[in-house]
């Protein structure tokens, strides 16, 4: 469970607030996430993911007390850029941010709750369809979702997927997904507050690429 | 011709030299030519040629009078990274450049030669397959060769790339394509000689991703 272990999140408070610095450590272990995946196809996304978490560092670490909670920097662009905003700084970044993070949720719950094709035992087609369905295809125009099935074609066997994330560990197939759901409790968390945090400052947008 | 006429190359001299630091500055507005193709897909193919242009920057600003030319840095790299090499550093990031600049070259050239699909004349697909074939469909494995099959349909229309390219000026097509093959003229040998230049240092990796 290597990579996940990496990145607990903590529980959150019981106002929600998150904190900066620590979810930017944490988020900062989840690119790697996508060498688990297997296909240099997927360092696009990597790439597109870190350049995300790039933006917000680079605002919080301006003023690292005016920015102490994500929630303090959504208000303060807000306030700064007029108009523009939400679709400008971090809070874009942010934005697109978690779309990926709700993927990789709703992915990992989808294989720990055995959700899986009958017909395919060890494909995670299924799995990968439904989280890009709850996370991304809604912003994404046809084209786009056209070359995300074609992606799909590069996705790991299952077996492998979860040896993966396990990296360097010999745990069973139980053990791994036990890993998983630990993994999933504080982290669903977090990633459901800051869609919470875009619906209620208004901060959604729902363009296409 | 604002995109082209911005990046305008020397003639070469007659050993086929390549001046570092005139070819960084011409190919920097290279990239651009990307955002002629009018659509948000191309900015992943835009990243991975200013990363390599960046690579390849980086090694050349350690020092300047070592790495004076292309070939200088080829040699030097050589020297220094023994069998990892030409699988490393600006060498790598050239082999990648020069196949991106080969496609832009192929598909210039096949629209300036009046190549189109009779059926289909406002499409440019034959052109940009034409390209892709000539150089990189086959460092490409079958899944990105889908990936680029779905791309295609994001291909711009003949008139509105052509526009782009000339942007902001009023040209005719044909003092368009005037434009085109006189940008074509230098950059086509440069690019030509870097192909040389990887042949002749057996520099070239034939691995698809
Ligand atoms: C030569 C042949 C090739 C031809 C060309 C092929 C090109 C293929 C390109 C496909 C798209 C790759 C994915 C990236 C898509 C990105 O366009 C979107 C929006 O990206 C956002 O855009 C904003 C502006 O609108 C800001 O720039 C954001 O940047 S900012 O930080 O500056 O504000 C940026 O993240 N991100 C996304 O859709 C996020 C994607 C996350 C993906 C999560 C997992 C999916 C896993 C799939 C597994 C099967
Ligand atoms: C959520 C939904 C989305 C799902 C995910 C979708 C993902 C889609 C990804 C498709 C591939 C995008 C194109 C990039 C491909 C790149 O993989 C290759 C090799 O890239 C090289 O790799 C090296 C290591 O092997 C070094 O890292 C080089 O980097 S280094 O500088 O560090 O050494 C790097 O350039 N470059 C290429 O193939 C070059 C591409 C040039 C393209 C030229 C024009 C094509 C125009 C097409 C018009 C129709």
């Amino acid at each position: 469970m290597a990579v996940l272990l990496e990145s607990q999140f903590d529980e959150l408070p019981p106002d929600k607030s998150i904190d900066t610095k620590i979810f930017l450590e944490n988020v900062s272990k989840i690119p790697t996430f996508f060498d688990c995946l297997g296909s240099k196809v997927f360092t696009v996304i990597k790439s597109d993911i870190t350049g995300n978490i790039t933006k917000i560092r680079a605002v919080y670490v301006k003023d690292p007390a005016k920015y102490a909670t994500l929630q303090d920097i959504l208000v303060a662009e807000r306030e700064a850029h007029g108009a523009e905003w939400p679709n400008v700084g971090a809070t874009l970044a942010l934005m697109w941010l978690k779309r990926g993070l709700r993927f990789i949720q709703v992915l990992l719950q989808s294989l720990a709750d055995g959700e899986r094709d009958e017909n395919n035992p060890n494909l995670i087609r299924v799995n990968v369809t439904k989280a890009y369905e709850s996370s991304l295809k809604r912003y994404h125009g046809w084209i786009v979702q056209k070359i995300f099935n074609a992606a799909l074609l590069a996705a790991p066997y299952r077996s492998n997927f979860l040896k993966a994330l396990s990296k360097g560990e010999e745990v069973t197939e139980e053990d791994c997904f036990a890993n998983v759901r630990q993994f999933l409790v504080n982290y669903s968390c977090v990633v459901d507050a800051i869609y919470e945090m875009y619906t209620n400052l208004n901060a959604e947008l729902d363009y296409t690429v």
